[in-house]
């Protein structure tokens, strides 16, 4: 069965996945990065990312990077949100490509849930599919490119809340940082009752956020 | 010097401090008594509650036990909101006396911010004073009455979010319950970046809780 799966979702204390007044110079908004300082040290971002000058892995950053490999694996296609895709007013601009460069880190066809659908785009290992569609049709087209593998959900947190409200979602693993942002994007919205049909597991790392996975019980999935 | 301090207060992830539509019946609203259910079987509310038919304190409580017997310590007096006292309307019973019977666990002046004043009322060791006040002029008061030792802002999350939000609390202990109840008595409202002027401690324990604690740092406290 192909899962769908949600990972290393950093959101505040006060449930916020993004700040307010995203733009191309800050894409977190006024968050900066700190939803994702625990991260950055990772040796799965590290790896990611492909740094040249990789440092050395601090030990105190193995718990963290638990988490973070693990959405790396059998992940056979991505969906993200249009304010995952680009800064706001990306559809108006031809020739965004996104954040990543040659090379995005998907190495899957991802899915962008977008108003504007354009013609798709290959970067690398990575082809991006534009479509307007619910997150049901936006599911189903992104099983069938897994390839019998699990589809990840990317963000950012408005898409990840449409998901998880429309019960699509097998795994959800939010990273809960200890800071307030007070505005922008939440990702609990309406979601009241939501954990019934979950098994949760919480823990705290030495970087001082909390890790909480969601797993849907098989009694909720039989049904 | 006497330090303004809030411990065990429960939130849901999406940060109710309680449910809505709360009453006699089910003083948390809707939430029931799932935000307390860490709580209850620790040894220190078996002491509070001072039941004659005690069972034996599962050892798998001693990590919350220790947040949970850190509230009892030092603490001279309290301050409640008039949600904590009493379901709504209380105001118009005048022969409400709170919801803890003739022996309130307090055993020190408690005062309730309402804005309808009555007469001070003791029972056992607990002496309620109700007085229409901001929170800096409550705290003060408070003050006066513990006789050197720290003031407890004893809730519910509307009053701890007002005392948050005027820079009176020196800690705050927060117990994390991951359950969404959607709606109810939020926490975090209007708080953004209040967590700047303080460290943070997290601590996952058996009973699938998060414990969270901000400490004023001295640097903060000394401006």
């Amino acid at each position: 069965m192909s899962l769908a799966r949600v990972h290393n979702l950093a959101i505040s204390l006060d449930g916020y996945g993004a700040g307010a007044d995203q733009s191309l110079e800050s894409p977190f908004g006024h968050a900066g990065m700190r939803l994702m300082e625990w991260f950055f040290p990772t040796a799965s971002f590290q790896g990611i990312s492909g740094s040249r000058e990789r440092t050395a892995i601090d030990p105190a950053t193995e718990a963290d990077d638990r988490y973070a490999a693990r959405s790396l694996v059998a992940v056979g296609a991505e969906i993200m949100g249009a304010a995952k895709y680009g800064p706001p007013g990306w559809q108006q601009d031809a020739d965004w490509q996104g954040w990543w460069g040659d090379e995005p880190p998907f190495h899957t066809p991802v899915f962008v849930l977008t108003h504007h659908p354009r013609p798709s785009l290959t970067l690398g290992e990575t082809t991006f599919h534009f479509m307007t569609a619910t997150p049901q049709e936006a599911l189903e087209a992104a099983r069938d490119a897994a390839g019998g593998l699990d589809v990840r959900i990317g963000g950012g947190p408005t898409t990840v809340n449409e998901f998880l409200a429309a019960g699509l979602v097998d795994m959800l693993h939010v990273v809960q940082v200890p800071i307030l942002l007070g505005r922008g994007s939440q990702l609990w919205a309406g979601l009241e009752g939501w954990e019934r049909d979950y098994s949760v597991e919480s823990e705290t790392t030495p970087s001082g956020v909390t890790h909480i996975t969601f797993t849907r019980t098989s009694d909720a999935a039989a049904r």
